[in-house]
């Protein structure tokens, strides 16, 4: 008998949430930004980058906590790995960089999961694919999204420029419009979990 | 460190395919569908079904193995469950049904792998959702998809009034006119498996 891996849910009325200095975007369009990227290709290599699933529940659904820039941009927490970087330990830190409080002590306790999804970027283009497309041997970006579980408390420190929006699942299904297609396809990667909502 | 699970996948070439007797589709319309999974939902409560992906490789790319009914539409070879059949059993039973020979001495040798999906469909209409909606509390359908890890070498025989298709991912991905949305979204789900394509 298989079954499937259960995460635990905690109401969003249980993170306590603050706010501290803006984190600013690095590239202000999205050209400038596929220019950094070729720029640091030529420099290091194929970019890895590493982004978080952190649940939350209301209302008995699971809900994903996401970053809005703006009034529409909404992204995973996460970002680069520095080069030879290890994955969760990467995770982590651009976790605290985005969510944490500047003191060490009150760092919330990542507890980085399994890996649901890894995207591929083969061409200094927007366009990404969930498998290395046939005939591309030099990939530009590796994008792994890992599911991050929670304790049952957590205070998170939002960074000033930024909204952390509590987004259900059916909201994000179905919706490449709105989230684009590596955030919409999420509830079809989580599936196969169990969420064992904890209720206050 | 995390890493992906790794799945074998061998080429199309070394499997072999027969043919065996038609095995017919129990309804002719959507309609007829939809009211026997009502008739036996009253008689059986809530149905499970199980389908399987297999893997092969071409060109370096994996492909999954589709039943074509008629000139377009697709399913993946499994079914429904008997009440309180045990899910690993009844996928292999549903695949030899559907693509072993009539010998119990060629079976192939089904190894169930993890579980990569789960539907839901909450009343006795065409949609599915990748999680139960909200306010939903007697679902009518709960399908989970497997991943099937082949040995080097089988054999399957086709039905004669099916074809058996080997449908690259790139085919699938962002496809939901052609496949639907069970089958179009399996490259995002498969995403984080590393395939280790083994050539013959």
């Amino acid at each position: 008998m298989v079954t499937s891996p259960v995460v635990n849910t905690y109401p969003l009325s249980s993170y306590t949430f603050g706010t501290k200095e803006p984190k600013m975007e690095k590239d202000t369009s999205v050209a400038d930004r596929l220019a950094r990227m070729k720029l640091n290709y030529l420099k290091e290599g194929m970019r890895t980058s590493v982004e978080a699933i952190l649940l939350v529940q209301e209302h008995n659904h699971p809900h994903i906590l996401l970053l809005q820039i703006g009034n529409t941009f909404c992204k995973l927490p996460g970002g680069r790995l520095k080069p030879g970087e290890n994955e969760i330990e990467g995770l982590k830190r651009k976790l605290s960089s985005k969510l944490g409080a500047n003191s060490p002590s009150l760092q919330p306790n990542w507890q980085i999961g399994e890996c649901v999804a890894i995207w591929w970027r083969p061409n200094f283009e927007t366009i990404m694919y969930p498998y290395c497309p046939p005939h591309i041997t030099k990939p530009k970006e590796c994008k792994k999204l890992f599911l991050v579980h929670l304790s049952e408390r957590e205070y998170f420190a939002v960074p000033k420029n930024l909204k952390l929006l509590a987004v259900p699942l059916f909201e994000l299904y179905d919706n490449v419009q709105r989230y684009g297609p590596v955030i919409s396809t999420i509830p079809q990667q989580l599936s196969r979990f169990h969420f064992n909502m904890i209720h206050a």
